[in-house]
């Protein structure tokens, strides 16, 4: 049974790309974390250490770098989708490319300067191959809280189950979300404004009776509302507060005082499809 | 030459208090880290292992949370005074106490809703010993960037010097300031908004020649606003951004694309008194 | 069309369980990071908030530490595999099981003493579902160097490229390495530090021509050895150590003088397999 | 009441910088993070923007690494001194330097290859003023642990007491410590292995009352066998694993299974001295 070379790819990660548009005295901002990676037939570089069809990761971070000055920076996606046709198509032996990207956010405090805001990354990865190119966009720490309307009870129970019902309790995430487009054109910045909002607008608005059904009903609601989306994907850990006992003390506690637990959470993923 | 007990001190660390009012449909949240300390008369604790005099971490911690519900939680400095001048009426061997607060911002999306959002976080601390009580608050993690105003030459040359005079260049910080308060009583979320806001608007405002003069250009708009504060200090990382040259693939860039590095980073550290 | 959940699982994420052997007065001590998720029919949980089926993240936690006393700890594997077999079993319901435990180390400083050693953290996932079990073990956070033997040359090159050919550059990961066993019985403590040394004799070894080189060859040489595992894959992170330009200063700098940077850096996947 | 600049310094920090020595087949290396800040006349760069007395962050940077290779990197705290006092004879201007140094540990596990290793992190801080120069050297993030010999009883109770006495308990830390040594020539690395070696002898050796009495006993060894150290100071996490309640599963659990907690922790920071 021979040994060979399995799945492999290789990149360069977390190039900080930040570009200023200074054409007016009024500047505007994207300010990126891009990773790219490159697959292909790189059996050479592995085997016999042959780098002949490899092209550097430097190479690939001062791509990443010169593209945001050749062709801009607006929407990540459409910056991706043009770093990833640019790379498999330098060589034959690059077969496929696969472009991430952060942008973080800020806000506005003077014509030329910024605060830093929080309300969560927006992240996509565009793979581009053979086969075309797909969009799979997100939002990542995206951290909230409901103080109430959340319950979790009515469980199955075993021997090692100590836990009790709750009709009240502190519902927290910091959330990541991924969808995929069903297309490689898009208004990416209205979508995504549009998601976001959808996804907060419904954490805030349903009665959860677990995480799962309130991951169930975000993810429905931005099928619903958007075509463009082929399925939605979260990863959710549950932030536990537990309420603190303030009996010893005589004191009352209903749902006020609350001790934010760090490890373990409970960690659920859902994801929301188009049958 | 005896030896014996030097300084020390000890306390319960990072208390994640979490406090719900929930008194009205529309809930208002505080989510703090609370850390105290003691100091006082612990020779027997560290010497002979008695521990007598010690008023258990746990029960810092219990204190904590139980002062979150039975004093409530307003302002954090006012909170962080209350427990810490409960501590040192606990026992005559509890001779001082400090109190940490960090307040994590939220913003309001539904009634019992919030997204954790950007902007810095506050911070106080409270030492309250015999001579009385001290109150140093404060914000971290305020990251600003001007993309202009900033210059930085004319500085010292010696041998080992290569950095060539900078006319524009990005100017970006993670902001910790720390202001101690004259008074122990005041308005203390006006004074913290009004502070936060006047070193916002002098980042952005002023013209600046180094990290350092923009630094003692906000303390100084912040003491002379204010006779509340008796001093300000500033620690600020100069987060280099470094034009990326682009010149290999002839491509000019004036400003528009940098690299934001992450080490090593410039320290600037200063504050501002009165006389 | 329709929407529907799609993929899901839940869990409780990162159980810090530490066990202790003390049946002697020379103890024993295993430090543990444990991660278990579930699949299975969970569609009520998600549309309708109907939890019947749902086994808590808490009792999941409950279990992972009940069992690290009825069970014991003996390898993560055999653990892992307990954990996983009992959960498919608790319902009908469950219909797989996701076990990851990290393994800490120690080093002995006494009968009951230990200090945290460095050399890399191990690692397994065990996945129990109807089909039988599978065992994917690994080392992670092992930081590794090499200070010459090293090379980087023969590149593809576009118009992007300026990297130059490196003849003696410093080699520098920390490797992430995970294998599959073809077996779900077998003597794991022995197995694991054989591949562990192979790798790092094989890393120490191997005249490199590429960071990818050097992992095929760690991969290959560990396949050669043990049958019992199925194929290796790894993650490494080319930690880039720049040669710092001292010439400016009228000094040389041949190999001795280098700065190690954080970001962005090279990211290497690959898997060795067999045919 | 006027307005003025207070106590200021600034600098750069965290560089990266990596020495190898290759005179022979077996290269020795030295890995380290190092941190220079200067005090003295910078008025005018905080006041007026006059950069004139300003030695550049960037200069530092290259003087580090100049003197890695022009110096060397032996001890530590040679380098360091040498560092600073170098940076005071730059300019009358400067007044004051502080270099900070950290070494990481390294394994050899071939002529030029090595694996990071655990047990700690070597610290130095060296301070070079008007009156001459200060050596404060250390470790940080020796994470120990004792699994039983530790109690917690006897300790003061007040109406926010909860916790109940413990006979045997698991004691584990994350240590720092520091000591200043009374010259500024010594054999460094010697002393370094002497002190780390009694403070791991006496946190294993010691029945300990309290992390505060194992602290005090590992200072007070270091003391009595070293006259080199003028005093030393210890911070300590109390790193608290909680004994699982297995009753609910009709289990025994006699301090043989633990849940490792993140926060809130005990810090206890103490200092042993010379009369």
């Amino acid at each position: 049974m021979a040994i060979r070379l399995g799945p492999n790819q290789y990149g360069k990660a977390e190039n900080r790309v930040v570009r200023v548009y200074r054409d007016t005295p009024r500047h505007e901002l994207r300010d990126l974390n891009v990773s790219t990676s490159l697959r292909g037939r790189f059996e050479d570089a592995h085997v016999s250490g042959d780098q002949k069809d490899v092209l550097p990761t430097d190479t690939q971070k001062n791509t990443a770098f010169a593209f945001a000055k050749e062709r801009g920076v607006g929407a990540i996606e459409d910056y991706a989708l043009a770093l990833g046709r640019h790379f498999v198509n330098v060589s034959p032996a690059i077969q496929g490319a696969r472009v991430e990207v952060e942008e973080y956010p800020w806000e506005r405090i003077g014509d030329h300067s910024f605060v830093r805001s929080g309300g969560g990354v927006r992240t996509t990865v565009v793979e581009v191959g053979d086969e075309g190119a797909t969009v799979v966009s997100g939002i990542k720490d995206l951290v909230v809280m409901n103080t109430t309307d959340s319950e979790f009870r009515g469980f199955l129970r075993d021997e090692y189950t100590t836990l009790e019902d709750s009709y009240d309790r502190i519902l927290a995430t910091s959330l990541v979300a991924t969808w995929e487009y069903a297309d490689v054109e898009a208004d990416w910045d209205t979508l995504f404004a549009s998601i976001k909002r959808i996804c907060l607008e419904r954490f805030a608005g349903i009665h959860s009776l677990a995480l799962q059904q309130t991951l169930y009903g975000m993810g429905k609601a931005v099928l619903e509302a958007h075509d463009e989306v082929r399925h939605i994907s979260f990863k959710a850990p549950n932030k536990h507060h537990f309420l603190v006992d303030l009996s010893p003390f005589g004191v009352e506690n209903n749902g006020e005082v609350f001790i934010a637990a760090d490890r373990p959470y409970g960690l659920i993923e859902a994801s929301v499809v188009r049958d």
